[in-house]
């Protein structure tokens, strides 16, 4: 099936059947989707956290605006951008990828210290953002490796993050969540939007061109 | 092609061919992909600029930090987002989902009451950050959307937004830059990226679990 077809084919899922569980074979494949996603200057500035224990869903569903889903889904990614840009974290970065590319360290010193003078110069807030920013592309791409697997999920936000990040101890990584995807078998029972038509706005409306 | 050989085959490309141009077909593909990107609430809050032409392009390329891409590539797409949300908006957007839905309007009064009692709370500047944060998974979208025709395409940040807005006027839209994405046929002698290995960090660094 085609991106698009995809695409129409997902909705963010209401409810879960607790019984059922994704396998681990199309959770890797939603991970790899969140690996290749691009992100800017390439610093991949985030981690995902997978969670199918079931203790740490519980504990985190007190932070969440729908726990029944929290609770009864496979499996919880959390989207965990980097507190900060740190000239450790981009070095790290720029060393693995000329180590890769077989080419010598220091390679894109150029282009690094750029990225430092912009970023080492901004509030670890403003660079938090930035970061936060790049995890909505690979949430955009594991979505979409989802439907392409025809596991359901939902991509959320409006949770409480002082509880997310505290039952998962991100600040000792230096992390801090921005979005999370639930991801399981949708409970058709009690999954309302499930039966209800896909609604978007009409190209007219989303688009301005200039020929 | 799955989603991830697509991820795979694309790269931000660094070079492309003036002569060549990418077909409205596909164009209209790339619209789709980010029509259907899924939105914090499903409101949606952005438009997209298509831009080909080249007047246009080479006024743009004052505010980009890679001028040759932006004024050689074949279409410029603009993400911007909402430099506010407003009660206006907001209505809007259920009013059509209630008509599209055959649903009395007003069906979604309790969710978008709740809706206004955050956003109208916050300053504008709060709003667009929030805005432009959902434009990034339609950005991610269209990125792989494009992979899957073979287009060629580069996600761009780091332009002079002021310019971008200026020249698309987009202030009298209510609208803000946030990226932009070049999309064209690849000039393979002078995109280096393109002949470089793929480099992302192995799934050991970005993933963190809880089983």
């Amino acid at each position: 099936m085609s991106l698009i077809e995809n695409l129409n084919w997902r909705h963010a899922v209401k409810a879960y059947d607790p019984t059922k569980k994704v396998s681990n074979e199309n959770i890797d494949k939603i991970v790899e989707a969140v690996r290749l996603a691009p992100t800017s200057s390439g610093l991949q500035p985030f981690k995902l956290i997978v969670v199918e224990n079931q203790e740490i869903k519980d504990k985190m569903a007190a932070g969440s605006l729908n726990p029944e889903c929290m609770t009864e889904c496979s499996h919880v990614l959390i989207f965990a951008a980097w507190d900060n840009y740190t000239a450790e974290r981009i070095d790290k970065v720029y060393d693995y990828t000329t180590d890769v590319r077989e080419l010598p360290r220091g390679r894109f010193d150029s282009y690094t210290d750029k990225l430092k003078s912009i970023y080492l110069n901004e509030p670890a807030e403003a660079n938090y953002a930035h970061a936060a920013k790049q995890t909505y592309i690979a949430l955009g791409l594991a979505l979409a490796q989802a439907a392409e697997l025809k596991v359901h999920s939902t991509p959320v936000e409006g949770f409480d993050n002082k509880v997310i990040d505290t039952v998962l101890e991100l600040e000792k990584y230096g992390l801090k969540s921005v979005s999370l995807m639930y991801v399981g078998v949708a409970d058709p029972s009690r999954d309302w939007v499930g039966a209800m038509k896909k609604v978007r706005i009409p190209k007219e409306e989303l688009v301005i061109e200039f020929k």
